[in-house]
């Protein structure tokens, strides 16, 4: 404060909250999304200075998961520390986590819900979560383990709907900073060190032996990836969903076809998207349906030899007729 | 040999040999590029093998690079071998390494040169190179510290013009195997476990890092990806060079102009690409031209406030006139 100024760090963070803010209506309520991690409490404290300047209305919501002890205690504290910062509403959310999909995305999906729940209930125009370019670069690293191409390497987007990430390009070590600056003391999950946790061993072990081996940029080398890759993913997407509403028709008895020589056409990175979205069309799950369903599929275009058909998950089967490619149940009925 | 078969390894590193000979006319040379290490021995000698079968010439070339103490003694030895293999021609050519852009770049650029001289003495249709799934792991890795997007995480391509990669599937402890299985004897090179290359590095540190914490799939994972991205890369820079033949015209003073109402219905990734291209097309350096110059010279296509212009490396200007996006020299003469 006073004429030095903020703290270099206290400065970025509000800068980066300042340039959400400026994509947000004066006057609309805007919710931070608190853990009372470093992360997300250095973005409660800029969210309460920059909207007291802009004319923004500032709220805060944290979620209790429940799932370690003294959860609750902790909720309380951190929206003490949020009505402190001016933030109002500033309540918690309890919430009850399944097990779909495992613990790390049962929690995810419990913790959504609540942070829409509570955004439709007080009007809320737009919710801020606290990811950093630290997580930004750890998701694409994730990504690559699941090694399915540019989509799974997109990361995280800087704005979804309501949803908005001030904090992607920051480094982690500044919110920290921040919040020193501040005043602010951080709570420190556990989790995020516990190594059952994948995302947790990535932080650990993997970014470190990259910025060792391969340079200090490591991480924003990552996020800049993540952030063109995204841009690639969408491109070729749309691409694929225009040939799929042209080349595509939907028979009355619920196979799709598809024109062979549109398909024959196009590259492969387009040809390949096509295929894997007619195929969900036609009933096959996301999950299961995998690269290599998609290019057997593929060869009964590029590589056809009399091939009578391929099968795919959840009893999809397509087969070659003459210039079409047919998406129909396995069975015959 | 005999009833029980050749050992898995073998079978593999032949089977693949075998696949690359089905796309190469019966009766033309084929050259194998051999170091000596275990994946170009584990190829010289799968390649000897299939080759007296399939109709095939067979060759080998041995590149003496001359920065090891010893290295004209190992190339003799490593011809010795191939012609006991049957390998016809069976030849050593020592290159002298420049500096230009690094050591490991100069000793490349020396090699390929040598290759591509020996291959065209012999008139050989195909040049076989050992890189293994390890390699191309290793090399998207590499690609991923640069951050520069799918291009640069796309890996070495299975066949470029007459060079191919039979072994890009298999992993390298199936070479070693091999060459054991048939008796080779693989000499290794110390600069791949010298620490003072990026790739010795990764290979040593980074993706045995990756595999402890996020599954052994790694390596196959990271080629699955180097393949996808690859078929991306090549499907929108084939859409950007589509678009700047059809919107960029060449002014007769050098200035290439590109229509801005065609750019700003164009998906940023290829709206990117063509910004990128044009750029060198206008004479700024591809080693110095970054995502940062780019980004600056969309935004005056999509951020427009009135900037007046954009300076790009190798004194290229970018201004906007109107509708068009004007690329010419920096100065004005």
């Amino acid at each position: 404060m006073g004429a030095v100024g903020p703290d270099p760090a206290v400065a970025a963070v509000r800068l980066a909250v300042r340039r959400t803010l400026g994509m947000i209506e004066v006057g609309d309520l805007v919710l931070v999304a608190c853990s009372g991690g470093a992360d997300s409490l250095a973005l409660a404290g800029a969210l309460a200075f920059e909207a007291s300047r802009s004319g923004h209305r500032a709220g805060g919501v944290t979620v209790d998961h429940g799932l370690q002890e003294g959860s609750a205690e902790r909720a309380a504290g951190v929206v003490a520390v949020m009505a402190d910062l001016g933030l109002a509403p500033a309540e918690a959310h309890a919430v009850t986590v399944g097990t779909d999909g495992g613990m790390e995305a049962a929690a995810r999906t419990a913790r959504y819900t609540a942070l829409d729940e509570a955004a439709t209930r007080h009007r809320a125009t737009a919710v801020l979560l606290g990811h950093t370019l630290d997580d930004q670069a750890e998701t694409v690293l994730l990504g690559l383990a699941r090694g399915s191409g540019a989509r799974s390497l997109a990361g995280m987007p800087a704005v979804t709907g309501r949803y908005h990430r001030p904090l992607l390009e920051l480094g982690r070590d500044l919110t920290h900073r921040a919040c020193h600056a501040m005043g602010l003391v951080a709570w420190e999950d556990p989790h995020n060190r516990d190594p059952a946790y994948a995302r947790a061993r990535v932080r650990a072990d993997v970014l470190p032996a990259l910025e060792k081996d391969l340079g200090p940029g490591m991480a924003a080398a990552l996020a800049r990836t993540a952030r063109m890759l995204r841009d690639d993913a969408d491109a070729l997407d749309d691409w694929a969903a225009r040939v799929r509403a042209e080349a595509g028709t939907d028979e009355a008895d619920g196979t799709v076809a598809l024109d062979v020589s549109t398909l024959t056409g196009l590259p492969r990175a387009v040809r390949t998207r096509v295929i894997h979205r007619t195929a969900i069309a036609a009933g096959s799950p996301p999950g299961t349906l995998a690269a290599v369903h998609v290019e057997a599929v593929d060869a009964l275009v590029t590589g056809w030899h009399g091939q009578s058909h391929v099968d795919l998950p959840g009893r999809v089967r397509v087969r070659r007729r003459y210039e079409k490619l047919l998406f129909g149940p396995s069975e015959t009925r």
